[in-house]
Parts: structure tokens; sequence; C-alpha cells
């Protein structure tokens, strides 16, 4: 399994947990610690494929729940796999529809072989089971592929916590005989399996051993970017962080902000996603190196110089702070796709000098200097 | 004159009024007949300005009324211009608000002095003048510039279009008062007069004449792609297009389809513009060698050929019919980006065809054989 899906650890930095290393998959190898934008129906929302490729992005995530829906897995397979559907050829990660089982929880119903939802499109039943996501998953052919979990509503609510992290134990068992059997696993789709817990640390790790039972390619973290407890969860994490094995990549789903990723990396986590570079960029909203800016502001009117000037993205070395407010209030689609792409790259930026530093062993430093020069600016949340 | 605005004639066919020319500019000179796609707000809608000039863009329209509106002429001028604006190096068409006059005729009032129109961002009166015009159009500082037209609401509403026609004539009196006196001659801007006169052959030869006078560097015709005679517009056009200097370049503004595109090449018409391509890429329909199709369309689900296999545009390079079927049903925007780009690479494809046909001596042939191609489907038509 080793052969099948390789991870090796090239460098450590001595005054944190922080680590760098390389992921192997069947599109290549990706280095780490490593930002994933998020295409959840097969696009990264209004950036081209050939703009991710140039600023650096080596994994693309996509969802199990929403490709189901539309345009449906036997589509995509028939239009050659994901990578080919998609036009992408480096490594694509699915996530598992776990997500939606939480995120779309009023329409849904669950119950211990699995989750009905409602179809956002026309109301009608999906159901999700462990075997059905990792066949969605097989079939849909992407690089990393994730289990099906229950993340609870309230991940301080002890009972509700308890229940769902012990379904997605027993669910993970089903998606491992799944993925063994389906050939997925030979195919060289690599499994991981997700640590829930919510806020609790004694849950965190119980669910932690249990999915360490099955010795998967990787492990990780999810239910912490949500609810309202979020540092509780955070501190949570933490503390499982230092208890997952060495030798395989540790992946915190859906967190979150270059602070977080910061604190996040110390701790030795290897793989994030996150929708805010995107989601913010349709917002008119931009990462810079001294903190996140509105771009509707009118202070930046006749602001001739680039959204960010230490920035190398195709969006500053084009385009004025001036221009970029005109076409965000005037709603022009280029807004959206002029700083989608320059925070997309901020957020690759930002883990490429990580990953500098630790090779430096000064990541430590490098955390310090960079959250200041953030500053207050990121109180702000992902989601 | 002719110094700072050369035109030159390259080849003619001689079984049309076709020709193939060279129009200079201050940012370099562009061939003709040439498509010049439109960007209204100072962006070709969905289409980053890098991919523009990949799918052979020569030169992008923008709007004088919209832009003075937001962000003002004088946000572009102080942001170093519309060129530096736009990030935009090759040149730029104004145009001059006169089709805003038609366009928002409910909320505009017309007096011989000018035009009040309604802002419609918050329903400030804009004052649009002659004078005003050339000078808001000076201080955004495209290559050539429309004189402000009063395009009559129904072209064949005889005693309208006369009243409407004549202003026009004392208005373009005025443009090139202005323009000669601001330092817009002097800096290079190419002042175009329009022809009006709506469906009576009368008229239109009267405003020809009238517009003549000027010995200006370059003629539109207007009010062709409005209202419901459009065949008869067409027709008076004809017999306007063979009136007009062989020395000077022809514009026929805002049509059309391509089927149009090829009549009017034969009556010697040099340059084109029209949102069709992109309001169409919006609306996921696709022109193709075959035809226009519609993207939503259910036979295209697990379609793997590009739109159009003789297609040379980035879209067709890399994704599949499926693929942007897929991304149109689920209203991504990476369709419209995708679809958007594809229609004016068309449209750019189809005038490099007839230049090519023109220098070899058989456009008659190459008109004949590509309308058959594109078939019934175009009976569409623009706008």
């Amino acid at each position: 399994m080793t052969d099948l899906f390789p991870f090796q650890v090239e460098a450590r930095c001595p005054d944190t947990r922080a680590r760098c290393g390389r992921l192997g998959t069947p599109h290549g190898s990706v280095p780490t610690p490593l930002f994933m934008p998020v295409g959840t129906r097969g696009t990264v929302k209004g950036i081209l494929p050939e703009q991710l490729e140039r600023i650096g992005t080596h994994v693309v995530l996509a969802n199990t729940y929403h490709l189901h829906l539309r345009p449906g897995a036997d589509v995509v397979r028939e239009l050659g796999g994901l990578h080919a559907f998609m036009g992408w050829d480096r490594p694509i990660l699915t996530d598992s529809g776990g997500y939606q089982i939480f995120s779309l929880r009023d329409i849904t119903h669950i119950d211990e072989d699995g989750a009905t939802l409602k179809s956002i499109v026309d109301g009608t039943p999906i159901r999700l089971t462990p075997e059905a996501t990792i066949e969605i998953e097989h079939a849909l052919g992407a690089d990393i592929i994730m289990a099906l979990d229950h993340c609870p509503a309230d991940p301080t609510h002890r009972i509700d916590v308890e229940i769902a992290t012990e379904r997605t134990t027993r669910w993970l068992e089903r998606c491992v005989h799944t993925w063994r059997d389906s050939g997925s696993e030979q195919a060289g789709q690599a499994l991981f399996g997700i640590v829930q817990g919510g806020a609790f640390e004694d849950l965190r790790r119980r669910s932690l051993e249990a999915t360490l039972q099955h010795d998967l390619p990787g492990y990780a973290i999810g239910g912490v970017s949500v609810g309202e407890e979020r540092s509780q969860s955070l501190k949570a994490v933490e503390s499982c962080a230092s208890l997952l094995p060495e030798d395989k990549p540790r992946y915190l789903m859906g967190v979150g902000t270059p602070i977080d990723f910061l604190d996040m990396i110390a701790k030795g986590i290897d793989l994030f996603d996150c929708v805010t570079p995107t989601r913010h960029g349709r917002n008119h909203q931009a990462y810079t190196s001294f903190g996140r800016i509105n771009l509707r502001n009118q202070r930046w009117r006749t602001d001739r110089s680039p959204l960010d000037e230490s920035c190398d993205c195709p969006t500053c070395a084009r385009f004025s702070r001036g221009y970029l407010r005109h076409l965000a209030q005037t709603g022009e689609m280029l807004a959206g796709m002029l700083l989608s792409v320059h925070n997309v790259r901020f957020f690759h930026r930002l883990m490429e000098d990580a990953r500098a530093a630790i090779r430096r062993g000064t990541f430590g430093e490098f955390m310090a200097r960079t959250k200041e020069a953030l500053g207050a600016s990121e109180a702000q949340r992902c989601r």
C-alpha cells in the first residue's frame, strides 16, 4: 500500500511541529503543506483551469454529492472520468457528501444505513450510503477520495456529537470494505478517513483511534470550521493532530483563514481546503499581505497600484485597484474572475512561503511575522 | 490628416465589392474586415484581456455613456486613460452614447442642444451634448471615437427619421469643431461620423453627403440593427455603402450575424461590432461552423467532442460539449466564460477567413460556401 500511496516527510522545523512533505498520486506528486481550491461542481468558480495551473494549484477539490446530482457519476465516467471532464490533468480530491449531510441537514434524513438527502435541484430523494459513496467516487475517478462521515450539527452538544462520531466510525468500516472490494484501492484512489468528535477531546481521540485501525493512505480532521464554538473545536483538533501518524498526510477540512493555516501548519497539518478565496473573490474581497480589503470601497477609486505590491498573480500584473473597484461597482463578471484568481494565488503563496520557511528551519519566526502583517483584519472567519 | 489616421486598401476582390485593408492607430495597425468585441463598461464580459489577445482581438469597443456614468471620465483619466485602465494595449473604439439615446429613449429627453438621459444607476440626469461627448471621449483616450448621433426609434417612420437624421448632421458639425479644438484630433483620436437615415434611401444619401463634407478619418453607418424593418434598413445601407469614399474605413454599427457580416463585407464594409458573441455565450449558445447550438440541450450530455471540431479556440482545445453542458445546466460562471471566448474567436476566424478569401480573389465563392454551412440556424438576428 505504501507503494500505491507514497507520502514522504522531507523536512521538519525544530521550533514547531510544522513539516514539509510530498504526496504521490496517479496524477503526479504534490508538495505539502498545500492549499487545495474548491471546485464543488467540477469547476473552481470563475477561474480557468489554465489559470489555476499558472498560479500553482496542485490539487482541486470536487464534491461527490453535487456531481452525483448533476451530471451524475455515470455521465462523468462516460465523458472519460473527472480529469478529462474538467480538463484538469493534475490531482483531484472528492469530498464525500458528508458535509452536505451537515449543511443540508434540514432536508436530510439520517439512519444507521446511510443518509437520504433531498435533491437541491428537484427535491427527489438522494440516497447516500458508505458503499454508494465509494462507488460514486470510484466512478468519478479522483486521486484522493473521502469516506462518508456524519458531521454533527452542533460540535458542543455531547450526545449528538457522540452519536455522529460513532456512526462515522461504523460508516468508515463499510467505506473501507467497498474501497478494497470495488477496485478503487487498486486503481490508486487514496481513501482518507475522517476524524470527528466535535469540541470534545476524548471523543476526538476515540474517533482517531478507531480511524487509525484501518491503516489508510491519509487522515482528515472534520467538523471544525462549523458551529459557534469554533475555538473549542480548534483546540480539540490540535491535540488530535499530535496523535496522527508521522508517515501519513493530515488534512484539516474546510479551514479557513490565513492565520488558521499558519497555526495549523505549526501543529503538523499538511492539507487544507476552503471556499473563501473564490467566495470572497465573487463578493469583491481581496486577501493582501496587509489584510483583507473590500474592493467596493470608495478609497480605491483612483488608486493606480495593484491589489498587493508583493503579489505575483496575473491580476496584480495587469490591473489597478481603481479598475477592480470599477468592475466591482458595476457588477461585471471580470471582477469576480480577477479577484478569485488573486485570492487563490494568495493562499498558494502563503503555503509556498511556509514550505520555504520550514525547510529553512524558521517557520516559527515566519509565522509570527506573517500574522503581525495580516493583522486584525483577519479576525473574520472562514465560512 | 492622412498621416495621423492612415488607412490603406491592400486587396480587392473582383467578384464583389469586398476589400482588405489596414487601419493605423496610436496603438498599432489592424487588418480589415474586422470584428470588434464590445466591452461596454471597459470589459468584454467574461473574457480576460489576455484571452482576447490570444484569440486575435485587435480592437475592443467601450461606451462613452456607461463609462461617463461609472467610474467617470475623470477617474479613467486619473487611472492613466482607457488603455491603462482596462489593461488593454491594443486599439480601443468608444461608442458615443448615441445608441443609449435610442435604447434608453423612455428616460431620455432630446432637444436641439443635446440629450438628457437619466442615470441607470441613481436616476440623476446625465447631459450629453456633442461638445461634452467629444470631451469625454478625449478624456477616455480611445483610438477611434464616435460622433454623437440621434438614432430614430422607428427607422420606417419618415418624419421622425428625418428629424433625427438632420439633427445628427448638425450635431456632427459641433462634434468636429470640438474634436479639432480640444486637442483630440492632434492626439491621434480618429473621429468617425455616423450616417443615419433609417430605411429611406434618399435620407441615407442626404445624411451621407453631409457627413462626407467633414473629410473625417472614417465613416459609420448607424441605425441598422434596430427596429422591425431591418431588411429595409439593410437595403438602404447597401446603396449607402457604395457611396462611401474608397480611401476611408467603413464601419457598420451593431450588425450582426455571421451571414450579415458576409453580406456586408461583400458590399465593402470594413468594421463590425456586436454584443451577440458574449451575450449568447452567457446564455449558453455557441456559434459553430454548422450553425448555432444551445448547450443546455440534453443531446450534448455525454458528448466528448469539442464544440466545433474545426475551431482553434482555447475552449475547444480543452473541454467537451458534455462538460460545457454540465456547466450551463448548473449555472456555473465558467460556462459563460468558455462559451464567450469561443464565440468571439468564431467571429474573428470568420473575418480572418474572409480576409484570406479576398486576397485570393475568391470571396464570392467563400461567402456562398460559408452561408450554406451556417445554414438555416442563422435566421436568428442580432440584438
